[in-house]
């Protein structure tokens, strides 16, 4: 039997973000700040750094005076390399005898001045993203127990806070439901899971088939999405991740003001309809009952008097609720859920 | 620059397919029996196996006085794992100074034994399934060059043989195409190729754009396909292959007989139409000008007086040349891509 990938972390956390520019490649540490802000101690950004997770910045030495016990790269930029200039701040903290947590395609394995360093100290080195060996091909057997899998228009589109939300709100209507983590965040949140989109390309829906196992008629898994169908780089994660997870139900996860795909802009992203509709064509290979059971939009560009606007019309032309879930919660889509399987 | 898997394997070879009860999962040592007779010495078959690839049983006893310089792991199981039994002839033949040839997801580095017998004798251990380090995320970037694609109904239907069948009958009409493989046999053919089905996950469509580069305008890559769309194990796979592939057209592969997939008896068989239809849907997203060229059919299981009949009718019923490319060859296919292209 595959066991999904374990990770105890220790807090309080600094998280490395260095020098980026774009939020959108933070998104590993702003999912921490997000859902786990009592575990993080501060950021570590270099000069000239204008993204901002909203904690106190910290140095490495003044992360270890203030009792820091890990160092998480917070990053998530395309492809998942580390720049070579942040080596030197991630050995200093190995040589101070923090753990190092990475979620990249990278193995900390591979630099040997880290691996001096963390062994010199007692530090730990964890790669989050090392899918666990024997992985199975999918069978598509269908499973017991009730499936919710997030989707997107595009990556980086609020999929993990869907998951999240979504799995929280269910657990407030007295429902029995497990977040299932298919990425490094998700994993470093919930402390296992199964990074889907480092496995090798022929186990990925067999992967996905041991994230979301038999249960409870009554239980859902409530799983974190990855990629999506329309992503000229990731599409191929997202359908082995869509047959694999067999979901019941599907949440769409939008921007509302995103146009095109973050960091391949030379593509428009689908309509919400093509979208919803190429799921439920799709996904009716392994569960010939797939809907979507809502659309879940990051809100946060619109001027505030036109987001409730958007959500009703947007609702209107679908027949689905429509939530900003940093906003509305999920509690929508759950009474949805609620009318549809109960 | 991400370089391809390449291989230069010593002939002749010595096929072993051991004890497999299933043709259709020798299909590494027929392709090479079809493609490449005159490379191939025996068969190493054990007692009780009723597969058989038309040429001499052979021990390896019988293979080293026959002068055989290569053991090819001639199967492709599901999973792609060696039946525990089968190390002992494996060990011998690396023993008797052959080298080994090994296409599955197992690494033949990790079997001390065979790695003992290689280095004592000094034959080599050749994997022909490791991708190569260093591959990008597909950008969907338009390349130069037209590309056609295989892609089937199920798994193991002919989409390797109709790729080099149709680059034959490209080349024997003056055009000029490549074959570019994409699975262990067609590298173990070519010489080189990237095993698409092996690349971790992320990186499925950048493999899939560095198997067929730019090049010139009139150039046609003929593509080996993976997989299907529909299947509920490695549906992944064949989306990040078709959105890298960007294919101008594609070849739809199917078994005339066949009406559950391979293996997993619990899938019915897409119709033919929803499997153009999805392709071209889905194959959109990186080349909106995407159709469909023709269809490659097995048609070994029907009665020979129904042979021509059936490919006449589903070339009425789709406006499309269906051919069976062991019997008619890929003419028909070729001569309607010189109508719609040229």
């Amino acid at each position: 039997m595959t066991k999904l990938t374990t990770v105890q972390l220790k807090a309080p956390y600094l998280i490395l973000i260095g020098d980026i520019t774009d939020a959108t490649y933070a998104k590993t540490g702003l999912g921490i700040v997000q859902w786990q802000s009592d575990r993080v101690a501060g950021q570590l950004r270099f000069a000239g750094c204008e993204v901002e997770l909203g904690v106190p910045d910290m140095s490495v030495a003044e992360a270890v005076k203030a009792g820091v016990k890990s160092l998480i790269i917070g990053v998530a930029p395309i492809g998942g390399e580390v720049p070579d200039s942040w080596w030197a701040s991630i050995e200093e903290a190995a040589r101070a005898g923090m753990d190092i947590v990475c979620g990249l395609h990278i193995k900390l394995a591979d630099f040997p001045a880290v691996v001096a360093a963390a062994e010199a100290s007692g530090a730990r080195l964890i790669d989050v993203r090392s899918p666990p060996a024997n992985l199975p091909v999918g069978t598509g057997i269908k499973r017991s127990g009730k499936r919710v899998l997030m989707v997107g228009t595009d990556c980086a589109i609020g999929k993990k806070y869907s998951a999240l939300a979504l799995h929280q709100s269910m657990r407030e209507a007295g429902m029995n439901s497990t977040f299932r983590a298919t990425g490094q965040t998700g994993i470093m949140l919930a402390g296992e899971g199964l990074p889907i989109d480092a496995v090798v390309a022929d186990f990925i829906a067999g992967a996905a088939e041991v994230i979301s196992p038999d249960n409870d008629d009554d239980h859902w898994d409530v799983i974190e999405g990855q990629g999506s169908l329309f992503h000229p780089g990731y599409s191929g994660v997202s359908l082995g991740l869509l047959h694999g997870s067999q979901p019941d139900g599907f949440v769409l996860c939008h921007d509302a003001t995103r146009k095109v795909l973050s960091g391949w802009e030379h593509f428009d992203l689908p309509t919400i309809q093509d979208c919803i509709d190429q799921h439920v064509v799709m996904g009716q290979r392994t569960n010939p009952a797939i809907r979507c059971v809502g659309i879940s939009v990051n809100t946060s560009k619109l001027p505030a008097q036109e987001r409730a606007d958007y959500l009703a019309r947007l609702s209107e032309e679908t027949g689905l609720p429509c939530v900003d879930p940093l906003i509305d919660g999920c509690g929508a889509i759950v009474e949805y859920i609620k009318q549809v399987y109960l």
